[in-house]
């Protein structure tokens, strides 16, 4: 921890600072320059953190040394974590892709679904029982009837699933039955949640909070470890920025450094990182490309029909497309697929 | 709703489309044009919102032209909305402070607390119990002891108190005990928690999502009203952007827009938008100026001593201060103030 | 500055490093704590800015201490500077109101428009002659004739005139004829039109870019001064977020920033700032409350008549309306005015 | 065009509307709805975008429907255009990659860099010799004397050189010296620059904007290719965005949507899109697997020796690692390379 004092700080807030930090068994260094003083305190950062040593009279501005995640880090953690779903591992040399629908639209419909995204090369399913819409007059899904029909999907086709959860009430419940359990972008901070699905086992695909900084994406992460799910794979999709032809900005360039931080695997979705679908393969390749361990990707037979996210929805001939291509580039860059 | 056509378009996609809006028994017209054909769709906009419509061959964009929130539009409600917690009326004539430490800190001192909030002239009090902590390693508040202590701090003082609320499984607890529920930033779009307080008559303090567009801050209190509690106040507390040395950026421009776009009342928090201290009472001054109905404000006896936030709050002399400029200026754009 | 090393850091690339540091003839403290060591330099921060010390092996990541800009800050003038424009003090005491349309009409229309701005209470007039428009396509203004416009209009009203200036081979007509000259948005890092004004001794209003930190803005500034010309007036004029209802983001929270930071005199531009005539004055209004020392505002009789942004003109009643309510709330901050 | 009015629009707003528009000889089409009455202009969308009809009475919005770019857009020239540099063909089915330090550092420094840059199989040059600086106070570049260094490496090595142009009055110099200008994203909206290299036939490298949307970032082209000079290269090279660890946010989204929208080339710079050595090379993987025709990277034998930008510079075995791989991806994605 680094403490800036301001230009014309007394003697005796010095001295208040420098009691203040010895009263928490820390040890501080005080250094005098011509244009500042500043104070280096090296030890445990997690206890001075706590303190808002910025109120203290005399302080311009206190700098952290030390990134506040563990668990996640691959410092505590050096040898990349793969997690296995039914036989499909996610995190290991080969490239994961899984797909589905937006939302669940029947029983009928799912296992119809997930059926196609198989014959296109897919490993996992994924759909929405649980959809958090941004107009409360929006069809809100299926809940957990959906869930059961993604239970039947898996039992005709063999693909395990992950579908979202956004209440800590549901959380048992898809810790049963499904076999990924996602938090959603606008969930990532919802700290109950996190708690929630920290104290199961099943996996958990944590998206990143449309503006969340890669520091408190992984804090997120954090959480679940903390409660003790090490089963965490991270997962992109996008930030909300200026640009305003996309529904979002893709966050390729997160993925190396998401891998450099942490140990954690990751799984990219190019569907909401455009919002077009167009776009949804090239940006699916530079996700690829820049790292990720597989990606996440909204398909529909027909997606004028789908019930929500259309307009970003592959159809199964760009899925099938899609998968071929980025099997290439996972060998390009020497990886390899499922 | 406008739906703009790509270049070369042709006529059997035109047709397609057509076809379609008629099935959902709306009226489409169609205009050619030299370099695009686009398709006018006048009627209720709901229900052609939920069709993937940019999914269709042939569709280059499709344009909204009406907004999709109502029971917060002014154009439903076109009287001003004044909420009533305790004695105070929010949203009246009269501008309000509220006040109060970030976090409870144990039964005395938030009856200390609330006396010495009282004392500087602040109308209700703050506080929080449930604490919303980006570290799973930080203190995550007191709970619903945390609220007791506030409730005996309201018996103490006769001020009406506020509390954040973070798990749909306290909302009964706290509607039943606090003056006001706030939803806190990172829960804006959680809809389960919006819907569960939306069940409730008790009043919500709803922070705006520190990357949320207004459009998207309106349509969280829809969910809140479209469950039947009209009694929410808006609360613009800075958004993040590119900008480095303030926590977050303030975003007083966002409080004549609101309130042109809707009829409900609006407190702002200058703490949290500029996260330092001794710029809360310049960015305070700047929500009243630009007609906020008050301000929440982190205040405490002694900051450098506070559970959380110390480097954003104010003292008891800031406080006294503060509200003693938020009435000159109230009265300068011609409010009245307590 | 602070240099964090990584958590491997050999000892011959500490050693590295320091000698590296040693050899700018600057002073290394190093610090080893349990998880990270450190490396303190106190001294000139600019000598060491300029190296790049995280190429270095073993660097993780280098904190400045101080801040990088000298002649516009407080700490080494630490006075308020207050530039005189003919005989308008700007930032002293009395709140400023300067205003006009987007882009020069012609003569008569320009001696027409500075008549009513200044019957309406402005004490500056402001027009383009040079206009930086997003198209090619667009009116590009009348250029040194529309300077002369102005020149004309001056000699009517009495009333000095500010005006942009694009090109580094206009600077020194515009010196020569303009009481003031504006930097643009666009140009604020355009670092030859900047020393170029430096050398000339017109007062310069130097608008914010519309994605620049505070810190950037004070760096364009210090470009300015340091060739010589102090006369340097800092106008925020909203920046560009995410939100899409506004055409900017009012940065009313950078007005107490910067006025700490610097002893430059801060007019603000609520025009651009919202791109909406209606919410001009609550922000031209939070602008004031914040601490500005004046506005800028784009006024015209007839704004649907106006040749640019006629969208976020005030007309001649709006404009007078705001110098009064600017006028009520500069007194109820303790400010005067003209 | 399409013309959204409010609410509570009068018949003579409307008919005061109408007829402006009509003055403008186009044809207005009046649609009347439950909520809302529109009204849609179909034709020449250039004549009508310069009138300020958001300050018309009763209107609420104005949407665009054409985008605002004709020279560089696909709809107007659909085959894909190839710029050819020496003997480097850029935007053919060959990927390329360019390559330097950030700065000229001395002419035997220059020469030295040219050969260790070809060696590793780039195929143009680039170094600064005019650099955009953010601090007055750092080294501003060798200038003219810089490009003539370059000039004789180009003897020595036969590679073709781009380097940055800051001023309108050192245009013809470069246009006549170097094989490609660069404008830099500072001075994307620096349009007499834009007018002036547009009038010279030597290709343009035009970086985007740090805060550039993707249309501004296409109408900045189209400055250039108004004037004559049709030889632009677009260069994505990072935004700014709320994102902290990397110096700016990789913009790979961007590259599919402008080869979408416009014919003109696109070479990408992972080294200021990321800031941080060790990210470069994932980073310009993402931009090719997108559909980069090329990259430009920063390249130094000894990047802790380098001028400026160190800190995100290769030396010459990442170069040559980046290289191969960029190669790999490119032929994974059916491109070539030289």
């Amino acid at each position: 921890m680094l403490i800036v004092l301001k230009p014309g700080v007394t003697q005796d807030e010095i001295d208040h600072i420098v009691e203040k930090i010895k009263s928490l068994k820390l040890n501080p260094h005080v250094s005098t320059g011509v244009q500042r003083t500043i104070i280096t305190v090296i030890g445990d950062e997690d206890i001075i953190r706590e303190q808002p040593l910025e109120a203290l009279a005399g302080v311009e501005s206190v700098k952290s040394i030390l990134r506040p995640f563990k668990l996640v880090s691959k410092e505590t953690h050096p040898d990349r974590t793969v997690i296995k779903v039914g036989d499909v591992e996610i995190g290991g040399p080969r490239v994961v892709v899984m797909a589905g629908p937006c939302a669940v639209e029947g029983e009928a419909a799912v296992v119809e679904h997930a059926r196609m995204i198989k014959k296109a090369g897919a490993k996992m399913f994924r759909a929405g029982a649980f959809k958090p819409r941004t107009s409360p007059y929006s069809f809100q899904g299926y809940g957990r009837e959906g869930v059961m029909f993604m239970v039947a999907a898996r039992q005709e086709t063999g693909l395990p699933f992950v579908t979202e959860v956004m209440d800590p009430r549901d959380v048992e419940f898809l810790a049963e039955h499904a076999d990924m359990m996602q938090i959603g972008t606008r969930n990532m901070q919802n700290y109950n949640l996190l708690k929630e699905v920290g104290r199961m086992r099943t996996p958990v695909l944590l998206k990143r909070g449309m503006n969340a900084t890669i520091n408190e994406f992984l804090m997120s992460a954090e959480y679940i470890l903390a409660q003790g799910n090490r089963n965490v794979i991270l997962c992109p999709r996008g930030i909300r920025t200026f640009e305003d032809i996309t529904r979002n900005t893709l966050d390729a360039g997160a993925v190396p450094v998401v891998k450099e931080l942490s140990h954690l695997p990751v799984i990219c979705d190019p569907s909401h990182a455009m919002g077009i679908r167009d776009y949804v393969i090239p940006a699916g390749l530079a996700y690829i490309a820049a790292g990720a361990d597989g990606l996440i990707v909204e398909a529909h037979p027909n997606p004028e029909d789908a019930t929500s996210d259309g307009q970003q929805t592959v159809n199964y001939e760009q899925l099938t497309d899609l998968i071929a291509r980025v099997n290439k580039v996972a060998k390009a860059i020497g990886r390899d697929c499922y």
